[in-house]
């Protein structure tokens, strides 16, 4: 593994965990954990529950007893780094975003399937219960010809213009801002669930343009310094998708949602019935039948916790709800089962974390021009 | 009044019932409905308490007794009512939409300008109490400098084919569907709280294209022919724009968001905390305040139904609460208090009436040009 | 009519407005209101549309042009204006307790039975579209064999220890405090959804055993005295109960649950399903249905405003709610149309009056004896 | 550890995960699970992560190399195993009930006490960051003095009456049904919030008195024999209660509650302000202060999420949420703390045990003898 922060961490769970939930034909072993400086990677790995750590991922794919590859370090390392574990022929698993641009993540897809390898991104939401079972409704036609699909992913955390600059608000090393932050997982979830968007109109905004330096910062907690330094990612970003099949979709991202602190939400309004998640009550799946007797009709809300929902019945029983580490065991739980053999394939792949990224750039092309943009023009 | 039906109904009901709650200088009297067809007129005003009836609107507005018309009847009469109204010095009520297009609308504001009378324009939903009160949060600068507003009104009386082609679905009687019918009401929600919007960009479709001719429709109960005919309208229009102040906004509204009723919501963000509604539950508003000690903060729920909350002290102790139709009631109580004294104004009114207009012509004008339109260009 | 308070307006409201959204064979007159404050009953009668006003209530029974006598005036006086308006032969409607006691109640019931009148009592709440669904859905079987009954009245006006010394806290006027105002509407609920009760175990508080005496007091807002006075009523009263079907039930009612307002809710859950009610949110059911395939099992919300829910299609579309005052208006519409013939029968009638009686009568004898009751005993 | 069901499971989890996620002064070593079916304790000890095995628990307790012993076997054996585990001066972790009777429970917390060891019952809910912020806020005088608890443990996995007899509905081996089980965690919370209870009174009821013996289960899944046997404990127990505070209070536990899975909920209603819990969405705490403005007053939902939230900074970023598994951690954390030196103390403990116990006993009492028991009586 590359990157030991707050998406090492969670994989790192996710990898120590598997094993008491799941079975698997192999058993996972957790080699190596690498990072940069020595001393704090050596505490996540005794942390965390690596055997040995690296400071030089090279070093790290150069190994011979490593058969899979997991990148989260910053976003802007993704491409090298990925690359060059796809050489080494090891399996990749990347976190989100997959690249800085749709260029790169085309490479990269390239390559990987030349290679043969297992390749997935870390779009993990997917794989929550509530989120499947939506997924299995929509396959059974429960909600028929889909009209409308909504989608918000609503933060609070840059609204105080003293949070400081952290590194998520660079454009150099982090990409985007809170379009590629949230909504890449928005655009995702929105492709797993109903199909590819067709055309796209959007608009962005930066409400606090300047802040101050962190000197400090762990997680989303930092100690400021006096010097002010420009923000050069949105802080907020909306756009208008009509999809390949026929839907109209609205999306918005943003991190001045004041009161939402992982407002991942989506609506689905088809021709029989429809669904609502939200991902700050990541075991409910609101749905309304229109198949239901008419003074029957309503939204109801199903506890994805039940043996019948995917996953749940690994936990515990019904009602007793999981947590938001747990989508990552269900989707390395998939990805791991998938590599028994070359050529398999797992899901979110690649290729959909080069689609993801080709919506991204779309929105981004249609604020430039202040007009629709059709996806597949990129 | 001219119209008796279902705002001929609601209207009504606010003229018999407003004596009965709220203190008036003047009494209220009933005197004649106006509609064209003299059975159905004549039934309307002994069931909803009128003295008299005519059958030909000219006629009502001769009648030196009245002072006040209320025209709500169809969309495409608006004008010719009310212009007629204003000459003839009447003070003048209208149903939204208050003309078919922005041209008309102009010169009816100027018209009533001139003329000195007050006038109205029917949106209601400004006046209920939860409303009211997300507008004083708003006044005390409780929730900052606004980011973000969302709205929404979603229906889904339109998602089953069979539902035959009723007037609202004929462009040359309704003047425009889901856009003009709901958006109307959203905008000037959005107006009124945050002021007004400085460039849009939109979507827009009409799902099912040809509906069932209807043989007899009373509300949205219709008995359909086999003969089919075209859908003139849209069923479903979203929209982005930017506010004067810098805000960004979402709108969407749509007959085919399945298990919605009247969902009629507006979501706002502001820098020190945020709002929410939904008319499917209109006696409450949630509110997130960030000056609340961080281990407090949440959204709120409250229940606009205290004797602080306005209008509410006139109805029921508190949790006792009110419905759709009660919005009427204190509106009308407004423009009859404004009645006092010509050249006194109530609110929203012609001018709000035309500044909604533009907003949903300029929605349509990037429609056609698929890309964004400043509002203040029409 | 005689009372003009609370009651009497949500009582005058529903005569006024019943024969615009009803369809009665007879048309409703509001003859005459009675108090014995001249000023305040002609200015009641004025506001809320009653032709004629008396002073004294044996000069309104005395009329011939009367057909109905609906009595609210204070529980302590209830008994004998209703015995002689059965003696006048009048139908009865009575507001809620119909007596101070069993022993009076039963003496009602026995006169109007013998006068063959209609005789009625306001349990309103009998008359919401959603509390009808919920009546309909366990006639249906939807809920199977019926385990469970919760039902609380959950209000906070009495936290406050400065609130003072109304007429309702004082044993003499008002008979009994938030078990006789409040649990008397659960009992009746609970023996109209799933019949009557057996046997009863109860406790009781009053918590704040002095208040100022009240100066002036209009609805729940007074201006108090320095003087105290006793609280002669209880603050809060709860029970346990065995149903004669079996099911297990439980009774909550206070004046101190801090933060609701008129928390009137039941829940029932039976061998095929559950229903929640909640009175501040009196559009909706809750429904679980154990029928549903076991991956779609959830509470579904139901918004009972279609038209195929019991009275909406009265009033509006889908969707636009009612409130409080509307269960009145079915009430009197049920009561009324009733009417037409003698010795017809309307619901809830003297017979449900003293039944409800006879449970809370139980309840208080379980409080002096420290143990179970047996309602029959009573 | 001793047992490896659902609760092996979780308390295994706990251990292993903790390190990750906390910071204590020792390393927790997974030394020995045991268990009396010698392949199914060697499967869990590797599953589960432990490094060796015992089928002999008495043999695990001898050993030098253990200072902890964790006892989740079935309830009848807990005492002679944690009496051993005393006397052998191991530190004891104790799943509830503590014991089958108030007797045992009084005799291993003399003997607990004399020893000097850390002793712990396993009240998990407590630990939920959602529940220490209720604690916090009544400590912190935020609900003043407290007027009202009500409290419910409901599930539904009983209603189907082909559902086998499990264990936990023998009477021999579970002790009691709904009321040991789930009033246990509902009593346990009551007296951490708000204190110990004076008087009780109760009724309860076993609904389905014949059920198929079950050949084979796992956690609530099964498969039926054709032969029935008699359900011994009760399928739903409530009572009221006293607290010796002066608060009333409510309690109800059953299994039949169709369409709750885990509804361990709790309100308390203060002078100052509410609380309300629900266990389904374990994340949030609903607050209700009247300190607010009068116009600003209602429940809010707070995430427990943020770093203010206890516990919660060692977690995820605000708003992402954590399950049911993660207090188990939280109780662990607590424990292990407390270790570093003999006769600290850590909470809850078997003093709690035996209260709880207490309370427990007097309810059955006084359903025998259809009359209020005082609690201390016992």
């Amino acid at each position: 593994m590359v990157g030991y922060k707050f998406m090492g961490k969670a994989h790192s769970h996710a990898y120590k965990d598997i094993g008491m939930f799941f079975d698997l034909d192999k058993s996972v072993e957790m080699k190596a954990i690498c990072g940069r400086d020595e001393a704090n990677v050596k505490e996540a790995a005794e942390r965390f529950g690596w055997s040995e750590y690296e400071t030089d991922w090279r070093a790290l794919i150069a190994r011979s007893d490593i058969d899979l590859i997991d990148v989260n370090a910053p976003s802007n390392s993704h491409k090298e780094i990925v690359m060059a574990a796809i050489q080494a022929g090891k399996h990749v698993f990347c976190e989100k975003p997959l690249a800085l641009n749709l260029q790169d993540a085309r490479e990269m897809l390239s390559a990987a399937e030349k290679a043969g390898i297992v390749h997935a991104v870390c779009f993990n939401y997917r794989y929550l219960p509530a989120v499947q079972l939506a997924k299995q409704l929509i396959d059974e036609g429960r909600l028929g010809e889909i009209h409308h699909y909504r989608a918000t992913y609503l933060q609070d955390w840059l609204v105080d213009p003293g949070f400081p600059l952290a590194w998520r608000l660079q454009k150099e090393v982090a990409g985007s801002g809170s379009h590629g932050d949230l909504n890449a997982h928005c655009v995702d979830l929105a492709r797993y669930l109903i199909g590819d968007i067709d055309r796209v109109v959007g608009q962005q905004k930066t409400f606090v343009k300047q802040r101050p330096i962190a000197k400090s910062m762990v997680g989303l907690t930092a100690v400021s310094s006096d010097e002010m330094g420009a923000v050069t990612v949105d802080d907020a970003t909306s756009f208008l998708a009509q999809f390949k099949n026929g839907a109209l979709g609205t999306f918005e991202a943003t991190r001045f949602a004041t009161g939402w602190k992982n407002g991942n939400t989506f609506e689905i309004y088809g021709s029989n019935g429809a669904v609502r998640f939200n991902l700050e009550r990541l075991n409910e799946l609101e749905v309304f039948l229109r198949e239901d007797e008419p003074h029957l009709q309503g939204f109801r809300t199903i506890m994805a916790t039940e043996s019948v929902h995917k996953y749940a019945a690994q936990w515990w029983p019904p009602g007793h709800t999981i947590g938001y580490e747990h989508a990552f065991i269900h989707l390395i739980y998939e990805m791991i089962s998938s590599m028994d053999s070359r050529h398999s394939r797992t899901y979110p792949d690649f290729y959909d974390g080069m689609k993801c990224q080709q919506v991204l750039e779309a929105v981004e092309r249609s604020i430039e021009t202040q007009s629709r943009v059709h996806v597949d023009e990129l």
